[in-house]
């Protein structure tokens, strides 16, 4: 299938189908949180889990694993000991910035 | 309290919990297809039922009821016989469209 032939299927995928993607990639109590903190800066592991206290290990270890296989986030493992990992949010997950800055007038008038 | 006084605390409000709170009100599977539909135009109950087939009734019933509680849609109900109930989108439901144009576009870029 040739890139284009893509965009055109795209283009002829029906409104709701579209929202109902974006609600699956962003939606997520901690999956927003995450991308936020991630938005200027390459963060370790224990950084993350530092600066989102309610979050449980096991929870934070899934969605971060969930992020990297939605292709949003950069990981990066060092061959140092103790063991360096960090993640960066990439490229594609840049295109979700704009829902967070949208999302958060919601949040406030919701408040 | 003022309204002033709510609106300082609105300030001092940590950007997690705003987002959190933005998260609440739009995600869920329907949520933001049913606010779409209702986006330019006042819908009958039946109306919004035929344009989501693919929603069950129980399902319908119960996200239409937290909109209204949410103060987004406001519900008005005829006295007629058979009885004729019609659903609008309101001043506080407007604040989310904007959430579904930029989240369209996650959801193209994630298709």
């Amino acid at each position: 299938m040739t890139p284009e032939l893509q965009e055109t299927e795209k283009e002829n995928v029906p409104i709701e189908q579209i929202i109902k993607k974006g609600v699956d990639v962003i939606c997520g109590k901690w999956r927003l949180i995450i991308i936020h903190l991630l938005r200027d800066k390459t963060l370790r592991y224990g950084e993350i889990k530092r600066a989102i206290p309610g979050i449980s290990e096991k929870v934070l270890v899934h969605e971060l694993k969930q992020l990297v296989e939605l292709g949003m986030v950069d990981k990066q493992s060092f061959g140092e000991v103790p063991p360096r990992v960090e993640y960066r949010l990439n490229e594609k997950g840049h295109t979700v910035l704009p829902v967070i800055d949208v999302l958060s007038q919601v949040g406030r008038v919701f408040m």
